[in-house]
């Protein structure tokens, strides 16, 4: 029953999806920056937002609309180059209007259409910017043409677009179907999930199944990635599920069923969350932080992110040096209980620290070791059988180049 | 009674202070690399140390003696290149050797001298290579000549040494005086003090209200500068008071001369601090935030650190981008409640943001602003009275260049 990979999967792989794309330069020029995901039929929605005190327009306004319809939601339109947050009352009138002109183009009822925004913050989003290509992204609404571009769409820094679907079996037979898109790369340090996802389902799945599923899923995935710890005004995660596949509907995540679809979801969330962290802004490397023997996984969780969000781990990194030290200094700051006489760590297969004191190893090997685009840390606390694994990438000049030269 | 700035102060300024230096080879070659401090007569001490849970043999081994000797402590040894961390026993034991070495050298009884080390983690100190720096120091004590010289000797990648005096008018018509110095300038965020700083007073304190002024001066001082995030393995900030202004002892530091003496030791730490975050690795601005208008001061001090922690506020201050909508983020994140539709931000005399949406300002403007060595950014949450300052530093190419090459 493990879900299995799509070859070139993307968010309208899952049954009756179909996407577009325009063009409409809110920031950028002689490129897309609109997208558009449209159902053929109703869906059961879940959602999950930033836990940042700042919160974009768009966030605002699909809390509002989610509060009134979780079952009957037809699409989402996601624009980058703005992020609509620290706008005020006029984000989210425009937030609504945009909703409304992408209800009334696609002939779809109110409260049907949610808005996702990413980009710079404090600059407007324009009604009139924006308009025209609402009808040009739905008068090309395609199932399978306009998916990756859509997902290239909704970049910012992203420098690849980031997508894939699984395949999951239930036990009627029926097989349904995940997709998923995601963007970074920047501003990242979800405390619920990363910038934007939009994660499509064909299965039949109840509201409070899905939701069950979702934060499952983002629990262990995007919020377990650091690119800057920085968290996000913006950061949305959503999954509609329009039920096409025709499946006995999964109304809880613990049958058997539930389990199935409950592991395609996370298999998409991990990839695009590791997707997110691999891209990070500057970033060469995607690093996989393992934590155990920590006193619960919590701890566990808590310690591999000090690791993540470490910017003298993540220039370590970057300069390929074995600089160990750092990474048990950040252990021991992270608030989680260790004992460092037990304290072990190692880089991909090479041990480096154990019993309290450092291990002689092979310098060369660490260094050539930390030049491969993966790399594994693997630290032992010590004190119990708590574990985690969190994703994080280096810290380069072009880090700094990216975010000083941003706006201007 | 204002503490008043004595010009070219360091920690022999008070009276009856000597200083040392020597050339030892721990990591670097060419310069100094271990500084002597000693009193001419036994000290009352105070010292705070890190809260990371992987501590410096150092601090496990002042913790040891200040537990036995609080009142006459006569030096302190202290060694840059080598942070003497994950050093295991070895390394405690290490620490002994040296303390006792200085102790035989100078004729002074068992744990009067305390030990600090800072450098690079896991990298074990040499006796050997020590010893002999040790002798050489002893013999070329000065209460003036040596004492900037040591300054520099305690640095690593600083990139000036930070010293400073204040004098004390008390109400007897008694001066008395606080020299201190100190070195950053990677892995500070302190949590207790930054890496290494060192206090010197000829004051008469006694040792209950010794601890009771360093708390607070830190409190308000160290506690309130980031540069990476990164609470060291090694803080450690130590202030001794030898009486040989023959004060009138001070008990209490709520009494007139308390309060003095507490201004003079604060003026010391915030200077020094500020200027610990001005050098800090690679940067080129001390960047002051105030936050006020919190719910208390606890929640304006976390909401100003997020701000002083956040990668990307410190890269757009590099690129001297007025980006505020990164420093709102950060408030955002922080924890700190907070009102959007109240919240106000302004670089230095430029209003930028308020109540919930951003102002029309002079971009040229507030980009000269922030190309000032010295930069100013001040919020208001706009939910209660609360209120604090920190200080951080820009986050450039040459924090990673830094970084991504030290060890090697």
């Amino acid at each position: 029953m493990t879900p299995t990979w799509l070859e070139h999967g993307h968010m309208t792989t899952p049954a009756g999806w179909r996407a577009g794309v325009a063009a409409c330069g809110i920031k950028y020029t002689g490129r897309d920056d609109l997208s558009l995901l449209v159902s053929d039929t109703p869906c059961n929605a879940a959602a999950m937002f930033t836990t940042n005190k700042v919160q974009s327009a768009h966030i605002h306004y699909d809390r509002a609309v989610l509060a009134r319809n979780t079952s009957a939601i037809r699409g989402v339109l996601i624009n980058s180059g703005s992020a609509n947050a620290c706008t005020g009352e006029a984000g989210i009138a425009t937030a609504q209007t945009l909703a409304r002109a992408t209800e009334t183009t696609l002939a779809f009822p109110p409260d049907s259409v949610l808005v996702m925004s990413t980009g710079v913050i404090g600059m407007p989003l324009v009604v009139d910017q924006i308009a025209p290509g609402i009808a040009h992204a739905a008068q090309h609404l395609h199932p399978e043409d306009h998916s990756i571009p859509a997902a290239r769409a909704i970049m910012t820094t992203d420098t690849y677009p980031k997508h894939c679907a699984v395949q999951v079996a239930l036990s009627g037979g029926k097989p349904v179907h995940i997709g998923g898109v995601a963007k970074g790369s920047g501003m990242i340090h979800p405390n619920m999930a990363t910038m934007l996802c939009m994660l499509t389902t064909d299965a039949a799945v109840t509201s409070d199944a899905l939701n069950a599923a979702l934060h499952y899923a983002v629990n262990h995935s995007f919020h377990c990635i650091s690119v800057d710890g920085d968290t996000s005004t913006n950061d949305t995660v959503l999954l509609l599920a329009n039920g096409q596949a025709a499946n006995a509907p999964i109304g809880d995540i613990v049958s058997p069923d539930g389990q199935a679809f409950l592991a395609g979801v996370l298999k998409v969330c991990q990839r695009l969350a590791q997707e997110v962290a691999r891209d990070g802004e500057g970033a060469s490397h995607l690093v996989t932080i393992t934590v155990e023997g920590a006193h619960d996984n919590a701890d566990a969780h808590r310690a591999a992110m000090a690791v993540a969000r470490s910017p003298l781990v993540k220039t370590a990194i970057f300069g390929a040096d074995p600089n160990w030290g750092r990474i048990v200094c950040a252990l021991g700051y992270s608030g989680a209980a260790l004992d460092p006489e037990r304290l072990t760590l190692s880089f991909g297969s090479i041990p480096v620290f154990a019993n309290g004191v450092p291990l002689p190893f092979d310098e060369q090997a660490a260094h050539a070791l930390l030049e491969a685009p993966d790399i594994l840390i693997t630290a032992h606390l010590g004190v119990g059988s708590g574990a985690a694994t969190v994703w994080t990438c280096d810290f380069s000049y072009d880090y700094v180049k990216i975010n000083a030269e941003y706006r201007s």
